[in-house]
């Protein structure tokens, strides 16, 4: 089957794109010593994770434990969920995932704390924990060393539970000082604190700057998307996804219609200029979304694309597209090679 | 179940407010000889769409064929697709949906139109389209009523078509004149014009004030949001869809941090303050959103929400927010009666 054949919207995945941008990666941290772990929220494809596992990984990271189950049922056995996990319902599917694969979690309250231990007391062996901290994020995470020493310390005596190291995101300016501070205190009460774990695509090519950093967790560099090529994290030739639409209107001189709207690329603009950039027609913008229409300005183009023509457009913003389809087509040139479904969107956290 | 007992983030449907919304503006287009045709987008949901047939609407309205044919194979025979049908997989999926139940779609071009005359030619019964008009949006739809006029008469000669009236999105000021001015052109050549179609939820109210409207199609009504409040259609105390979440993290004395983000709520701002009510503490806002993390503004609560406990959130845009899930609890008071699963969601058009 080739791209001209299949119905539209549909979501592309250019494989030899993807193959660059794992390994193009995978250098780097091999280069850096830094431990690669990359996050499959962004493909929520299990044979992606396998891709990045075979080129070097040392594992994956999930963003909700539908994500971390769907990976552990195709085999990846080392999987970090950077969650706190909470209530009876996800602590029980917790206690399963603990048993069939290597896996880790972060927190950043003792409360959490409790709950992973209560589930996790009686287990053959313990539940590793990284402490979240927050270098400036704003979101989850301890706001001081002091809390995270004191939360690695509760961790280390909490039965099912073993202190695994120090976690945040993204790697941010103060990450490195935040981290030593912390390894400091651990180190003067006899903690070990194996692992410095980093995330984020925008910032992954200065990860060996922040010292000490052992791990990275990259999601979006595999696809790359027009977010970070605006953080310079990449090149529009770099981007394996795209979505592949069709124009159903040219109602005016300056306008024509598409078949994708805001339940096709989402409605995440980052300030960027439009929703998507148009490959075959870079001069033109896609400047307004509804439900199932975008609406494309080609007042800038010499010849606009005519009704039936097929547009291929790089999102602004890669994890949540995926998120939003049933299955992604994976396309080598203008050939199909596999359509694959999509793990785990819409499934409770 | 009941509501506390379920994991989240999770999909709530209230159905006493469900049917309280079907049920006043059922009575609306009554009092005012509108046809109702509610806009099944919204919710997906053929047993949504089975109460809105069953309260008096004449049929229903689908954005996309995956919906029709999802509302088709639940037994709604009367289905309006206000959608450029364009290409050979979508022209043969509306083939074979034609001959299942009574379906009309809309057009804005001659080469529209054309694909769906060399469909229909060879059935045994013309397809119903409706010319659609730009009427403000600056979508779809053709600009002035000279072009609607002759694609009127272009419909009216193809074979496998009949021409059945015009139809916009939304109705606007400029509506009634457009409609007003187009028919008088019609009739002029003894083309009649049996369905004048407008739409939308912010402005259901004043349908009967665009003079000759003889059908309505509102979506978001059913559900309700705080878009469609802020338009003033409806209050809070009438949103009938939300999300329930639990607070995962309470980082700093005002913020709380909930298991529901950007895929659970969309980005869909629309200039509101933040991305969702949040019922039980209405003086809290939900500021930001990454993928799987909301963060909560508790700064304005004198008691803030511990970890652990659930936060029920109207968001900001019910459709978008239908598309996310792969199923909903339909609620009453705060015993779950039911679970569906949401059809058509991720599907290609």
């Amino acid at each position: 089957m080739k791209i001209a054949d299949l119905d539209t919207p549909a979501l592309l995945i250019d494989l030899d794109l993807v193959e660059a941008n794992i390994q193009r990666w995978q250098t780097y941290c091999d280069t850096h010593a830094i431990r690669n772990r990359p996050h499959v929220k962004t493909h929520k494809l299990p044979t992606l994770a396998w891709k990045q596992v075979r080129a070097g990984a040392a594992g994956v990271t999930c963003q909700k434990l539908g994500e971390a189950e769907a990976m552990a049922a195709a085999g990846i056995s080392d999987i970090l969920l950077p969650y706190n996990i909470v209530g009876p319902h996800k602590l029980e599917r917790l206690q399963q995932l603990h048993r069939c694969c290597s896996l880790s979690v972060s927190a950043d309250s003792e409360t959490v704390l409790q709950g992973l231990s209560t589930a996790m007391r009686a287990e053959s062996h313990p539940l590793p924990v990284l402490i979240e901290c927050d270098t400036g994020m704003r979101r989850c995470g301890v706001q001081t060393p002091e809390e995270a020493f004191q939360l690695a310390r509760i961790t280390a005596h909490l039965p099912g539970l073993r202190f695994a190291g120090l976690l945040t995101y993204p790697t941010g300016p103060t990450t490195a000082a935040f981290f030593d501070a912390t390894v400091t205190l651990c180190r003067s009460t006899g903690l070990d604190v194996a692992t410095l774990s980093g995330g984020g695509t925008p910032q992954m090519w200065s990860a060996h700057q922040a010292a000490g950093i052992t791990e990275h967790r990259a999601g979006t560099y595999i696809y790359h998307d027009r977010m970070t090529v605006a953080a310079g994290a990449a090149t529009i030739d770099d981007c394996a996804l795209s979505l592949l639409t069709t124009v159903v209107s040219r109602p005016a001189p300056d306008r024509a219609v598409i078949d994708g709207g805001s339940k096709t690329f989402s409605s995440d603009s980052f300030g960027l200029d439009g929703y998507g950039a148009i490959l075959n027609y870079p001069q033109a913008t896609l400047v307004r979304l509804s439900e199932e229409h975008g609406v494309v300005d080609t007042s800038a183009l010499s010849r606009a694309p005519r009704i039936g023509e097929q547009l291929r457009i790089v999102p602004n913003h890669a994890c949540v597209v995926s998120n939003l389809h049933n299955q992604a087509y994976a396309v080598r040139g203008d050939t199909v090679e596999a359509i694959w479904p999509i793990a785990s969107r819409g499934a409770v956290q």
